[in-house]
């Protein structure tokens, strides 16, 4: 039986773990934190924090391939044992996409769609650096954010120069990015498989809400034109990153074909890539119940030596998944799901088993189903609403 | 975290203990084969034998509350342990279903549809067993039969004689049942929660070839008054067992009305219970893909206090699961899967992982879907048609 390493074990490790057991292969994980959720969905695991080189070893020598569910893996970490055994996606692929200054400027000498920006490495470089873009602007940590961790909005020069007083070395690298004026979120998985297979997922249009993914609705609602130059740059990016395994790219649709700059227009809409993940993506959760492959499944297919198939929706209608947030918790330990029943559109409910539902974690999802596309989305919108507003009992 | 303790680790097990995991519970299997699939979805599990009595009650200790993958869980090795906590479904279910004997006097003194039958205790009995009936007959193990083990068909009184005098006491007891001119077979699942809660999936059309399931269609192709019957009738067969957890009905239908006997007639067509299993079915794989709630989902959610919502079909069209057996494999240890992109109506692919492929072994299955039955069902044949003229390599 093969065995699949995967770095990390939070829930993108245990749904990732769950599809490679289905497909006959087993999955072990690596992870630090004790209470992980995949640590529960596979039998042999190692505890171990990212620099215990002998605890890394005994992992790679255990497994006959290694992926990772997170780009925060320490690369560095994982250097001198990555040669041990085949690593999907490369570290190569993992180190350009775990730091968004690398990130911005593989897509500028790619000639990928991408906002205008500009790397910061010195406190002193904030000012010319930000005299290179027009306000508004948007400060982005070039390393370890997620969620909008360690993002500044920077509407003007007065903003920009408090920003230049307080910024310390620690925080730094910084990239500088030109903030768009967004119309539409997207989102678009590929997958490439060690033998040139190459899949493309229908595209999902993703609401942020806080920085953190609220709701994925697909198929997105875009004219055929807009979804094929989406497919296009994603497996153009995939291509020229060679992703071997899932990337994920995350796109920012405008409205502004005047000022497009660094962007691609198609029709009315201008396109840029925002950022890249190698790995499966909150916002694949959807595929689950919309496709006729889930992501997971194709990442575990393509680790497994199984032929990739091209998924396509299931349903002619609109699924659309919505996040469950450690608030709806209220401070419980168990969310309060009483109201589920009232909502017919919900068609999966998964839950991580997280031990401490703290604000802005991510505990869980559902995904809701209907044939009009307001309807699956706004009946995610009441059923997180329900949950929000429940008395502490 | 609730954890809940399965008996039994099968390819049932495995796809439960998934489900528990993605609905924030953690799963415990109790399992003697060490290679069995479900030992490597969780990271708690007893690799022990039925009749260890320390092992058991350390297992039972460990779980808040237990069930079953398959009814053949001796009930007399988990009698001391069961009142330590809960089992859903009851002992008393287990011990009706698991005896065929038993299992069809509940039917008859329940009066529920089924087919006339006569039990066999002693080898003498048969010859007089069998004056109650008329031929053709089939002779069933009243224990430990499944997928047509220990069965065999008795055309004539010749056939009768012979098995009469090769009966011997360690085949007994056996049921002997009237064999019915087989039109179609049904299967249907229901769910019953501690808190009142029913739900009944869609019926599922089976295939049997050689005495185990060869496909399973949904919707089955019935008329909706059928439907309704099939329903009414698994719903009242749960109602009466008193099922906390979940109950799959096999139902045999036939096209004589004029002798339905203990039948129960609807419209042009017979109704029989055949058997009952208490437990996730083979025939329900299909609802993971073809329903808002599949079986797994829907007994994991019960056990976790989680409300159950009406499993209702997510596409319009027609969901064919079918099961790959271990000749498939051609003594390989891997199963040939280049063919697989030449059937784009698969949509989902489950292979057990299990460690040795035997003839008539369940291995994995696939689910075929489209717009057409017809079309749903025959690229499923087509597809394990190419698997097993696969040339040895």
């Amino acid at each position: 039986m093969k065995k699949v390493g995967i770095l990390g074990g939070g829930q993108l490790g245990m749904l990732l773990s769950q599809s490679i057991a289905r497909l006959g292969g087993e999955a072990i994980i690596y992870e630090p934190n004790p209470t992980a959720p995949a640590l529960r969905t596979v039998n042999q695991s190692f505890n171990a924090n990212w620099d215990d080189k002998n605890a890394l070893t005994k992992f790679f020598q255990k497994c006959d391939v290694v992926t990772y569910e997170f780009e925060n893996v320490p690369s560095t970490a994982i250097a001198h044992v990555a040669n041990l055994r085949p690593i999907f996606p490369s570290l190569s692929v993992l180190s350009t996409t775990q730091n968004r200054a690398v990130e911005k400027k593989f897509l500028k000498d790619s000639k990928l769609p991408h906002v205008n920006f500009a790397v910061v490495n010195h406190p002193e470089e904030l000012i010319k650096a930000a005299s290179e873009l027009t306000f508004p602007l948007i400060s982005k940590s070039a390393l370890g954010g997620y969620d909008g961790k360690f993002q500044e909005f920077i509407p003007d020069s007065t903003h920009l120069a408090n920003l230049a007083s307080s910024l310390t070395p620690n925080l730094l690298p910084i990239v500088l990015e030109k903030a768009v004026d967004l119309h539409l979120e997207l989102s678009c998985i590929t997958a490439r498989s060690s033998h040139g297979e190459e899949i493309v997922f229908p595209v999902l249009q993703n609401v942020h809400r806080d920085h953190i993914l609220d709701t994925t609705l697909i198929p997105a609602q875009i004219s055929p034109q807009l979804e094929k130059a989406i497919h296009d740059l994603a497996l153009a990016a995939a291509r020229k990153l060679d992703v071997v395994g899932l990337l994920c790219t995350e796109f920012f649709i405008t409205k502004n074909t005047k000022k497009a700059f660094t962007g691609y227009v198609c029709e009315d809409f201008t396109i840029y890539i925002n950022e890249f993940a190698p790995r499966p993506h909150n916002s694949g959760h959807v595929t689950m119940a919309a496709c006729s492959l889930s992501q997971f499944d194709a990442l575990a297919r393509l680790l497994l030596n199984i032929p990739l198939t091209q998924p396509r929706l299931l349903a002619p209608g609109y699924f659309c998944m919505g996040n469950l947030l450690g608030e709806l918790w209220h401070g419980h330990k168990e969310l309060s799901l009483a109201s589920l029943t009232n909502y017919p559109e919900i068609i999966e409910l998964t839950l991580y088993g997280k031990n401490e539902a703290r604000p802005k974690r991510k505990m869980g999802h559902f995904i809701t189903y209907s044939t009009n596309p307001q309807q699956a989305l706004s009946a995610a919108i009441a059923f997180k609403h329900q949950l929000g507003k429940i008395a502490i009992r």
